[in-house]
């Protein structure tokens, strides 16, 4: 558990610990799902027929209300930061993409920028802990707590007081937000941070690390075997230490079968972008704004969050499926059907600011189908 | 084949002939496809990161040009038609439902027009063949060539002639806009066309009945039997004749396996309204416009075209897996794969309209991006 005065220490991040943000955040209810789905069966078109789209349409309008105002308002919030354990060659990229990428997307011409202009989205670019020498990128907002992790391999990647740190400052991105979104993406950049998501799959969902780690962005071979092992190394580091001194220690920081609950999986072996998202999701469900999460990492981030808050996951819409093996684990740990299918695996926030069309489209048959009555249109034979 | 004279009897379609159309089409070269990809792999994401939207850009840039003109005018064409062999209660509808849809349509009360306006999309309604006693509806365009086809368990659903008219007149509806679309998406409404897809679907990829034959709108039980019995009733009309008479008589009309060729299928088992999207489909291709391809129903049709025109495959999207079973056939033998895999099963184009913000999506990729060159970003280390 973290010690609450870690999160003072930065007069950005208010008085409030992790925890209490989490206690904010409450089950929605602005419709009740049975209402709505009467609703949907009233509108003329054959019952069910629009699939997913009215599932989507019964969680939007259990946040929003039916129907549900439209979605004007939309950020999203690419966290970025660097891991120590890329020096152990588990990525196809140098670390020095971190900085690059940061540029790139203060700048406009990442994708994640392009697409999100095309689905009429704000970009919001926050610096959560970039190993960089020089001033933050033109358009990104410095919020970092250190520079990179530390190696997740060898050590906690962050101390407990670094990632309440991460967590708040991620929060606190929402509440700057002048009016507040109606809909928030989460999006992510960090060479080196799918390795720390697919340990924190393992931790959290508790499958073999084989399972939880693929080839990110493309990484095969011996970065591939370097990654599978950095992920080894830090579950045989966390779960096998001694769980009932660790328990006696951390007060309450393991769960009974030795594993760590959330924040101190985040802290042994996450990323501070990821504990940025974790913030962001809680900040956001305890306002009640629908979240569009992406892939690999920003499900991790989700999936964290919910386990602070578990009321947080009915705020959630998965984007789409990632190729990423360990994606799938923590879908179903969210039980969230991904809207998108399309293969894409370059995080950022593409495939969330991709999947909002759909939510605009599910919120607009809510908002103005006709009803059987209304139109004067027969009903089905039988 | 139709007599090329029957085409000529509607003085709004022209005098040229379906095969005159058809061999307007071309296959588009406005850009070479591995120049396309190389342009792709220079652009700051990892190598393919961005999946089936890359596949789409490649395909658009083919259709448009390196980078495509954005999709500025885009109009979805919903054509409705009457089927003689609703009478037999293959629908889970009453036929009177197609006359009442129109209207819902024209007054943009149904599902396809609240979706076009997320999507930016111009909604055309066009009656093709509705079996109505009184005028067509406020918003719907009148190029009615019959009342509904004829029973097609019991003889050809439509003549040569009334055939090559609906093609036409559906060809003609491009020609109207003006401006020209950028993309058209094919839509259709049409109590019983389902069965009508679901015999076009086995008379062209030779699949068993049973598979090709699905549930439609929500037809179970006694419905779905005898949607079954009628579509192996045409069937066995339409295959089992003696074939060497039938080639004889209607001049190669049929292939060696005495399955009769697209045009003669298409009489003998479709819809005004699927005529008419075959049109569409010939002249959109013809004219270098790409087209989204709705479910089940509209890619019986753009496979019809396919057959008469096979390079209008290359300017098709296919916007989504339909759950009737038929669908995945249809979408094997045109080698397209689909954008969106919703369980969407209402037609009227809805789930092409859905499909359009990802062509934007790939398109802008391709308009927008930066380079690593450009954002002097490192490539990957391998």
């Amino acid at each position: 558990m973290p010690d609450p005065s870690d999160a003072t220490v930065h007069p950005v991040c208010g008085p409030e610990t992790v925890l209490e943000l989490a206690a904010r955040v409450r089950e929605p209810n602005a419709a009740v799902p049975g209402a709505v789905r009467d609703h949907l069966d009233r509108l003329t078109k054959p019952r069910g027929s629009l699939g997913r789209l009215e599932t989507v349409a019964v969680r939007l309008a259990r946040i929003l209300g039916d129907p549900p105002r439209p979605l004007q308002n939309r950020t999203v919030f690419v966290l970025a930061g660097d891991h120590g354990v890329a020096a152990r060659g588990v990525s196809a990229y140098p670390s020095e993409v971190t900085v690059q990428m940061c540029s790139n997307l203060g700048s406009g011409g990442a994708a994640v920028c392009v697409l999100a202009r095309e689905t009429r989205c704000d970009v919001v670019v926050a610096d959560l802990g970039v190993n960089r020498s020089g001033p933050v990128a033109a358009g990104v907002l410095d919020l970092r707590v250190r520079a990179g992790t530390r190696d997740l391999a060898d050590g906690p990647a962050m101390t407990t007081g670094e990632a309440a740190t991460a967590v708040m400052r991620g929060a606190s991105l929402i509440r700057a937000r002048d009016p507040l979104p109606d809909v928030i993406c989460l999006g992510e950049m960090g060479i080196g941070n799918s390795t720390s998501a697919a340990a924190l799959t393992a931790l959290l969902v508790e499958c073999p690390v084989d399972e939880a780690v693929g080839p990110g962005t493309g990484v095969s071979g011996r970065g591939l075997e370097a990654k599978r092992a950095a992920v080894r190394a830090a579950m045989e580091r966390v779960v096998t230490m001694d769980s009932g001194a660790a328990a006696t220690a951390s007060s309450g920081a393991r769960s009974p079968s030795g594993r760590p609950y959330a924040l101190e999986a985040l802290r042994q072996v996450g990323g501070l972008e990821i504990a940025g998202l974790v913030g962001l999701t809680l900040e956001a469900a305890s306002r009640g704004i629908p979240i569009v999460v992406d892939g690999f990492i920003a499900t991790a981030a989700a999936l964290t969050a919910a386990r602070l808050a578990p009321p947080a996951t009915a705020f959630m819409f998965a984007a789409h499926q990632s190729p990423e093996p360990g994606h799938r684990h923590l879908l179903k740990a969210l039980c969230l059907e991904p809207l998108l299918d399309l293969g894409l695996r370059l995080g950022e926030g593409t495939g969330a600011v991709l999947a909002l069309p759909l939510l605009d489209a599910a919120g607009a048959v809510l908002r103005h189908m006709a009803t059987f009555e209304s139109a004067g249109i027969s009903g089905p034979v039988t």
